[in-house]
């Protein structure tokens, strides 16, 4: 059975690279797709206008929304999903705690899937770095990721997952986003560092440092292409669940 | 209570690392050092003939002997160690089959201890790849290792012990050193990788790449201090140990 | 002033980057696209079958055409173009010495720009090998390149083309692709090493070590998409040259 | 003819590699070392205080005099040499543009060689970036420099070397060090990170990137040795010049 998808921020970078990633693939369908510079014919789908959301889910009624657009729209379209009882699935970074709890809300009425990354390297790289930080206790930690020029947030959404895995696994630690003049290194920090270049696709490392040796764990996206790609997987499989809040991990299951 | 050692391959590259890890230690006690280039004083000790090593091992009667030499001397080594009574620490790589039978037909006698690489990076490195790769299932996997000009042998023997390691999250794979001409992958093969250059103390990069995305596992030893250090709580942890054959694994935990 | 281009390997993975950069400039128009595998429709264009390729040109007359085809295919586009007076670009790899022989007599009878690979990055790296190789006198060498699973040549030609920057800047030395077993590195030798995995788009890596520190210059393409919009620059900038043998270095000057 | 060398900062790290790099060559003595925490012994020397550096200077009249040390310290130090005619060295970092004035009022006096590094492979580095950022115009920049975690000054004394060749060949740049919430790039700023975390020796990758591509120029310090080493070619070499200010890059030709 062919599910179908309703999208957001469709002309945005990721949203133009869900609407092409669907368009390879035959069991999803595109129902619509809203950005709020409309107009546009992205992948032989024309963009409507993403004030008109409400009106669109409850007409095309899709089994699922696949959203990349910005912190305050990200809410607007759970709350939208929740109401019209569409499944919600969201890669949209730079989230407050506040925005979190408004998906959490969403997710007591509709099922509702959100990760700051959709690939399987990012989810092996996650597990590289849970077993690597508990076996060299006492190392320096230092992140560094790289994205395209155009990305505003730092750090990335994948860094923060990152640190949060980190912070699970030897405590707490304060952060530093870089370093400037005077700036000595206090023995339990974690330096995070986002550089901005180019049209790089995105790239992640973990450095852990001490005893005259190195580890780095690194993942490097090859293209958008990868994230759409495991976002409509991601959609597929949450279509069909009950309300609740699920995790990237579990479709990779 | 102090460990007394005696260090084989004294005037060797990592040998003389050995000796100058020991002076910096209180737990220990260097007992004697013997190398095919007898005469010289390293790190305050006279080096002596390895021909006398039997002898040396039944006068000075050390609690155990570290060894860094080549394949054949260090069965012989082994062998002299499992006659006189001493546990055996060996880091030697290059070694055939026959000669872990060797060190194995040791181990019946005095505890031994073999590790082809005596870091704890390198320890969380394998945990990162036995991580890894069951998770990244049909990515292609590459292998990069870098050493000083002065190594003879191909692939390290840390090398192995990764492909080991790959092998037994997905199977035997066959392994290809280098491509040239008309060069198609299979599906199946691991490229091994053997860079030589410059005084580099060591790197291991394990590649996973599919799915437009790559995970990058690297290891980088800053000096062979590193492989000393723990080449030595190697020494200290198997010293008291029955007879057997020892993981260094189990010094780290 | 449009210029029109026709295009062989028009199915392979190049042909149809070729054609998606096309399909974007407005100075280019496709007049045709052939493959050995005709029939399909690539970027809106329907591809022909590459035995009548002397035909179409000879009814397009097309200003230029530009080449991602094998060794063999190669040369015979390449006769075809002088034949026909139509303007050759070509970046296919792994041609003989006969190849390049082919190439240089086609250049007497038209314009023809070979290029082993179309980036400014891969221009940018070769002036830095050049500049950094002597100021490195007596350091190691090692060349390091990284492709999709699916090439078949190794090493790559841009390999070949650092290669051959290194050796100038240097005298030649002895190559050697791969070491495995008893393998001692030679003072003057260069390490060789081709790397296959996923769909990476390609990775070169200069290492120079020596006296305890060591040098990387890298280039990594992000994807295909470069290449192709280099070759399509080249294809305007030699489609009104007189005859003659083109460098893509005069394109970017 | 031996050269006599005085070295200030004798307990510090770089202090040390210059003890111990002097201790292994034949064409230079060491006449004196001094620290701010006198009386340890170093390589064979007794470390004097640094308060009696004049008085030192005074009685052994050292042919040169190298320094690694701090900001104020090292002005001090300079001082003294210019009042007794000594030549000075220093790889001093964090000196602010007051620091560099009393430098240059010391080679009024005195010949006095000042680098932020002093090794042949950065050299070789800041060549290659001066060849690529012209090669590349347009292309966004990002520098990542990686030191041990005891390192206070950031970014290094190498990265604002490196900084200032970036500006010579494209004009200046305002530069952000680290990006942290709501921060978008501006097209022409440079990213400066500072990395610091265990032991090592030191690292800086210049990075461009643009069209779907990306170059990496990257040094690597295997130790300190390469700067201690370097620091001595340089004081054997500035020992007998004339008064004035010199540059590493002409001891190397």
């Amino acid at each position: 059975m062919t599910v179908t998808v309703g999208v957001t921020g469709a002309t945005g970078r990721m949203g133009e690279e869900v609407l092409a990633a669907a368009a390879d693939r035959d069991d999803l369908d595109v129902a619509f797709a809203v950005s709020r510079s409309p107009g546009a014919e992205v992948e032989g789908v024309t963009v409507e206008d993403a004030a008109d959301l409400p009106d669109l889910l409850a007409e095309n009624r899709p089994d699922v929304l696949v959203d990349f657009t910005g912190p305050s729209a990200c809410i607007e379209v759970a709350t939208a999903c929740a109401e019209a009882g569409v499944a919600f699935v969201s890669g949209t970074t730079g989230l407050s705690e506040g925005g979190f709890d408004a998906l959490r809300e969403a997710a007591e009425e509709v099922p509702v899937l959100y990760a700051s990354n959709f690939s399987r390297g990012i989810a092996a790289l996650r597990r590289a770095v849970r077993e690597a930080v508990p076996a060299l206790d006492g190392y320096d930690i230092e992140l560094t990721e790289t994205h395209h020029n155009a990305k505003r947030d730092a750090p990335s959404g994948t860094a923060l997952t990152l640190l949060e895995d980190i912070d699970e696994a030897r405590g707490d630690s304060p952060r530093v986003h870089g370093r400037e003049g005077e700036a000595p290194r206090s023995e339990e920090e974690i330096g995070v560092h986002a550089r901005r270049a180019g049209d790089i696709a995105g790239e992640h490392e973990v450095l852990l440092a001490g005893n005259h040796e190195s580890l780095l764990l690194t993942h490097r996206a090859g293209s958008r292409g990868v994230f759409a790609a495991g976002a409509l997987d991601a959609a597929a499989w949450v279509s069909d669940r009950d309300a609740g809040w699920y995790d990237f991990t579990e479709v990779l299951e």
